[in-house]
């Protein structure tokens, strides 16, 4: 499939009578295919496996696989008990996929309410399953909406030409469609900006090259990689106006967990005096936790560092050291846009709409 | 080759009959390989294809590079004064081959000098041949000593226990055999201190992963390898005593080129408290350059980056840009260490044995 002929927002994540289809972002840009998850490990491994990845984009999939999980039940000739104990098996196992995406929790969370609800209300199966699907696709739909609405509220920040520097993948496939980071830029775009973006390849996984480059690609906007390494020195040659990541998880006091090599990239920005902006839907913020300290840190499988798919680079033995994510400190981000606009430090208060 | 084998210091660079033979360190760690370079041409493809890489080693390779053009002209039949014309092309072809490392102009221009001085003092072209491979033999040797020389130094500033981030390979491989950011581990295990070392991966060519670690397990040292995007996380930890790399130029005011990442390292370093030690020999200081903006920064071919080896990982059609280094301002830098000892700032004093 070319990827220019794919719609955009681009179809993630999507619900075909009882099976879950993600586009595998494993295998691209090679391959553009369809992942078929038809039951709750099936889905389990594809996002341990970073089939689906990206925190909004998560938190869709385990929206969809609360759903996929009543169906099945429901498909079974279980009866609500049974299913219900489904339910809560499928979300144990689904949230010990990912530590860090705290969109992944509230997705999980905002399914089950739903079946409590329900069943206090005293619907049956059948109708609880239908309001599970729909939920789902209701989570799908308002991310896309969050992106559209955060894009255009971060698009207000940027100059008629710009440039922007990212990290990781925060685009159409790390969400439901639309983005953040690049939401940003497409909402730029959209509106008649001149937008180009450098992508940081981000290693260990490269979802910079992989990803990042591919969406903006088939987007039809400008797209520079380089290696993470270098990107202190693209700021200090003064061609980036700012710099824009996602987030896995946004602490109350404003600390961000996100990519790792997303800290010193922040730390650089202000080095340089780049705006450093964070990119999230409400779904990333996280009002239980106080601050960064608090955020699980994932620590992923050493071959990630040693080799990419099936070649291996390193010495035979030799360990490595793999955290997922790191924190970047609340004091060096200039701003953090979500649907509700643009958050400036002091985030206590202008985060205040989580205490609600 | 078990790499255990191998003979420390390392024959990174050696002479038989006429032909300089390299460990191929683009093959490594998958194969140790010599590769055999029976003129002028192969021994520049072997420079610009890192075969041989490291500003030390470089330097090695060009002097014995003007050797091998001597003898080859001697063996050819040549006059003194064609001799001295296929020298000149020589040292032009060797020098086009990486613009930042000083240490390859640095021994061209000592083997040129020596040719100038023995035709003046009216020797034949035997015993300016016999001189030269001598002279190389020496640049060689004498590398290798000051790295023991500055590994000393070095050693003298750390913990009888120490962990040490290092980021490319500054070992044995980049330089005459010792090593010099490795070298200062090498001489602190040699003394008996417990010495285990994080390697950053070191994009794009993975230098760290691929040679450094290769070469600390050939020497029974402890090693993790880590993403250079960690590092900050990493010294954010408090595990890291002291970062050390080496440097491929060092301007007058103490400014220093190295491999691209080098400069964020040292701004993580001083953001967290950790000491950032540069570790060069004399034969990489300039002092005709006054500081880091006169050092030319080489950009290599952008497919170093959309992939690795035979592999491509980019989508197609994408751009890169890929600066091989940085410049690291003396700001930063805790000390630099020499064979001369250790120099701290203000470096204008501390590196004033250049003004002699």
């Amino acid at each position: 499939m070319d990827p220019r002929s794919l719609p955009f927002p681009f179809p993630v994540v999507s619900w075909r009578e009882g099976i879950i289809d993600l586009i595998d972002q494993s295998r691209l840009p090679e391959e553009l295919v369809l992942r078929s998850c038809p039951d709750i490990s099936s889905l389990a491994d594809a996002i341990t496996e970073l089939a689906v990845r990206g925190a909004p984009a998560i938190g869709v999939a385990a929206g969809w696989g609360m759903a996929l999980s009543w169906d099945l039940s429901r498909r079974a000739g279980e009866d609500v008990e049974t299913a219900r104990k489904s339910l809560a098996d499928a979300s144990t196992i689904l949230a010990a996929t990912r530590p860090t995406a705290v969109n992944l929790f509230w997705a999980l969370d905002r399914q089950r309410d739903l079946v409590d609800t329900d069943l206090a209300a005293g619907r049956d199966m059948e109708t609880i399953g239908r309001r599970l699907i729909a939920e789902a696709e209701k989570i799908r739909s308002e991310d896309v909406a969050l992106g559209q609405s955060l894009g255009r509220a971060g698009a207000a920040l940027l100059a008629d030409e710009v440039t922007i520097l990212t990290h990781c993948n925060a685009g159409g496939l790390a969400t439901g469609g639309y983005g953040t980071a690049l939401g940003i830029v497409y909402a730029a775009h959209d509106a008649g900006k001149k937008v180009s973006v450098y992508a940081d390849e981000t290693r260990p996984l490269l979802q910079g090259v992989r990803l990042t480059a591919w969406e903006l690609q088939a987007r039809g906007i400008p797209v520079t990689v380089l290696c993470d390494g270098a990107a202190a020195s693209l700021l200090r040659s003064g061609s980036v106006d700012a710099v824009i990541t996602g987030a896995d998880r946004i602490a109350r006091n404003g600390d961000v967990a996100n990519k790792i090599g997303t800290y010193p990239l922040a730390v650089m920005a202000r080095e340089h005096g780049v705006p450093f902006y964070v990119a999230a839907p409400s779904s990333t913020f996280d009002a239980a936790c106080p601050d960064g300290r608090a955020i699980p840190i994932e620590m992923r499988d050493p071959m990630e560092i040693l080799g990419f798919r099936d070649i291996s680079w390193a010495p035979t033995g030799v360990q490595a050291w793999n955290p997922a994510f790191d924190v970047t400190p609340a004091g060096l981000i200039s701003a953090i846009i979500s649907e509700h606009g643009v958050h400036r430090p002091p985030f206590a208060e202008s985060l205040s709409f989580l205490d609600s």
